[in-house]
């Protein structure tokens, strides 16, 4: 509308995540990944060294609604083939986030210079993939609609620890009016590699929460007269596990900057 | 226990439905089906004159939920060979009620001298099937354990008429702890063919129901503080149905007294 030139001078096509890899990779594209590939998985990020990977897998195992596990890496290998041939995590993730001991350090746009032979990338699914099968079936997420992502909320639930892995559940709010709930319900258990189905329906009180305290403010909490809330478990809970286990090195994407791959979203539904 | 005879000298296998059948045909049983034939198919049956059974068939088509058909017959033949090889509908039900211009006429146990050339004969699926389904997976039914069904309430929810047959949708109630809700929520959507999903979850008002009012004073309406209740179409909405349409004559199977069949309830399930 305006002649002011576009911010980014390079052009890419916003449907294709083998584009928008390649913008990232170049360092072209630094932002969130929501709206871009429709139609395909993104992933959350989670590096850890050898040493922490073994109890890792087994926290993800353990607690295979908020960590579903879509890939692992060999050790040292920064390729993830069965997410996208071409795909490097060194270079194709918008932004991430170290962490030594525990603690946060920087916010980076590359990790090619952190990469080491003892790095194990997990690659966990995200609720992304449900949620573009609830629009297409015709449910209502009032929350997009406000730009806005679910709600998220800690839970009284503690997750079942794994070594030093170990933390309350983390969830999602989405509300819905009580037959969109059934069908929301109907829907994302097809998709146990996305969080699945839902943990609980109804009073947010019996599972410890109270709506008006997002966790970190995190999303939208409105929930209207007609309608019930409904909670799925949340791909935050790993980041918080791997926060109390303190490991000497890891690095995560940056939130809401997540890993394009080549998976179709429909491709994960298992009926 | 006593020493006093049984209360019907003929024994036969209750978990069999043929012998259960059997039974009924040669007068040896008129009571309740329940518990009879575990893992088998129960039917509600509807049997009409050929100048109602299009506007019936079309009526169970527009709401198969509260009106899921199983089998029909030809006109005049007592069979249902796909429900079981032996089955005389005439004999096989034990207690029959016969209506005429839509009234209450009589309770029988045999309806051959009432058998014309020109009934067609409706078995429609019944909740009996899910909820066994229920009881496998783990979930508790409360109203089982106190020897009585799932609550029967009356909705404002209007069902799509089709010729003389219309009313309202009767839905039961279950009530469930919020995860258990979502369990079955998954196990009845497997079971299109005996009302599937459930079709309202939560707040019983915005369906117009007073948990408090029964529908003829059918069942159980216990919600504890920790439950959520759960809405399923229900099969007596048809026999309503049916009874608004006031047909010049009509069969039904007696509450409770069900058709037996050789179909396994598991042989519904979709998934």
């Amino acid at each position: 509308m305006s002649g002011l030139p576009l911010r980014s001078a390079v052009t890419w096509d916003r449907s294709d995540p083998r584009a928008a890899r390649r913008a990232i990779r170049s360092g072209g594209y630094t932002g969130y990944t929501a709206g871009i590939a429709p139609g395909y998985v993104q992933a959350n990020i989670c590096i850890l060294p050898r040493a922490w990977t073994e109890d890792f897998l087994l926290y993800c195992q353990r607690n295979s609604k908020p960590c579903p596990l879509i890939a692992r890496s060999d050790p040292g290998d920064p390729r993830l083939p069965t997410l996208a041939e071409d795909l490097d995590i060194r270079t194709d993730v918008p932004r991430y986030h170290i962490f030594r001991d525990g603690e946060f350090v920087e916010e980076v746009t590359d990790i090619s210079r952190f990469w080491r032979d003892d790095l194990v990338t997990f690659a966990l699914g995200c609720s992304f993939s449900f949620e573009e099968a609830m629009l297409e079936a015709g449910l209502r997420l009032k929350f997009l609609e406000r730009n806005s992502v679910a709600g998220v909320y800690l839970t009284n639930i503690e997750t079942v620890p794994a070594g030093p892995f170990c933390g309350p559940l983390l969830v999602t709010m989405r509300a819905f009016k009580p037959a969109d709930a059934i069908r929301a319900i109907q829907i994302t258990s097809r998709f146990p590699n996305v969080h699945g189905a839902p943990v609980h329906i109804g009073n947010p009180a019996s599972i410890g929460v109270d709506l008006a305290k997002r966790y970190q403010n995190v999303g939208d909490g409105e929930v209207a007269e007609d309608e019930l809330p409904v909670f799925w478990a949340c791909g935050l809970t790993p980041q918080l596990a791997v926060k109390n286990a303190k490991p000497s090195f890891c690095i995560t994407h940056a939130a809401s900057s997540m890993l394009m791959t080549d998976l179709r979203n429909a491709s994960l539904a298992v009926l």
